[in-house]
């Protein structure tokens, strides 16, 4: 297969009522209404606050922002504007006491390390919220971070539930313009936020449309990276993504357990 | 089966020698040498301490205490007699700042969140001292807990391998006593120390000698409910039991995300 063809367009309209009829259904296993949602003004989280406000009506869906000191103001802006949009409830509550009182405690920290505990503090204020909303916490991990094992474990990739965890990046966007999603959060480079200009594909080394891609032949078609070469994708790309998603791994996986015999 | 012929008793060497096999095949398998493991002071933490200890040597174990400021002095100093007993190396960190940066935002937060949020402070610490100390992050909850669900999700129950999940509490005391765990650890009444006064016992409504067997009929014995009740345990008890597992169960999962078709 020439990676040329390759389109990973999808049915919107078949791919919003299966994703709204998923938050339906798993609220209904599991005995609750309502939902929060962690709200970073980036696409992903608006995508699944805009499907959860259309699946259980908005003033059952809390959407909580969560602004570090170094987070930009157009993150909470953009973030505003999916509330606006949605007519979702909403809390800030601030993380960077939180957050700093262990970062500061290790000056020499790197930025990685202090990632990682800004989306952990994350975590813990939304799940605490959930307690007193009683809604189940929202995943707003997509197919292709989850597969990249671009995400923090016990952080942002904690949910009790994700509506959007099998579309790739390229399609959380198609779907974010085909559900009414603000231009301004579909438009702006992808990035975590998490210090001053970082920016996904950066990060990455490559771009969502190229990467989206390569995991459709690799994961979805089982296609081995050779096969992947011939389709035309640089050959230290594959083996870097699949590298990548080899070391990940186990982020998606439950921790083995010791069996006694 | 009468419930008093129940035996949980285990074969100590060759538990001690599977799980320490364990330890040293994930390592291995992930390429990693250390271990990071937070030590409360209770007995489950020391167990899989000692067993990481004994697998990898005490010199690739960090354990890592992290008071709050209600935790016993007595959680303190058992944890300390933990570190003497198997050379490992340690650290203290308190959680008190992280936690109440949070907990003091909202004045009438109850225990249980209180708690929770404790609990999940401490995974960041600990998953953050293991990028430092680059180790593994080692569970320390036992069976019985798991099964009840008598822990935070993405708080305590957070790891990359866990020795002891396998092992009722009961049994998590035998192997101690034959590890050479230190006596004071072994015989003070189970608590997670959240609050003063606390006891897994005064909060289950339970013994664990009881609940152990009983999770043994229902888990392992796959019995039914009455066969429960006719083995001798109160209709009450099972039903009370089988209530918390059945919504407890989402903790030993991973999240549900919606497939597209």
């Amino acid at each position: 297969m020439d990676k040329n063809i390759i389109n990973l367009t999808i049915n919107t309209d078949l791919t919003r009522q299966g994703l709204t009829g998923f938050i339906q259904s798993e609220m209904t296993k599991t005995g609750y209404k309502r939902a929060v949602v962690g709200l970073s003004g980036g696409i992903d989280s608006a995508l699944s606050c805009t499907l959860a406000a259309e699946a259980l009506g908005p003033e059952n869906v809390l959407a909580v922002r969560m602004p570090y000191r170094t987070s930009s103001q157009a993150s909470l802006d953009d973030a505003q504007k999916v509330i606006d949009a949605t007519g979702v409830q909403s809390l800030t509550i601030e993380i960077t006491k939180m957050a700093d009182s262990l970062i500061e405690t290790f000056p020499d920290m790197d930025k990685i390390r202090r990632g990682n505990i800004m989306a952990r503090c994350r975590m813990i204020v939304l799940y605490d919220q959930s307690v007193v909303f009683k809604g189940l916490v929202l995943g707003t991990g997509n197919k292709t971070e989850i597969l990249l094992g671009y995400t923090t474990l016990f952080g942002d990739s904690a949910c009790a539930l994700n509506p959007i965890g099998d579309l790739y990046k390229t399609q959380v966007r198609q779907l974010s313009r085909a559900l009414g999603v603000p231009a301004a959060v579909i438009d702006k480079p992808p990035s975590a936020d998490l210090w001053a200009g970082q920016t996904d594909e950066d990060e990455l080394g490559y771009t969502y449309a190229e990467v989206d891609k390569l995991l459709y032949l690799l994961v979805d078609k089982k296609h081995s990276s050779d096969e992947c070469v011939d389709a035309g994708f640089p050959a230290d790309f594959v083996t870097a993504v699949i590298e990548r998603m080899r070391r990940n791994q186990f982020k998606s996986a439950l921790p083995p357990v010791a069996r006694l015999g």
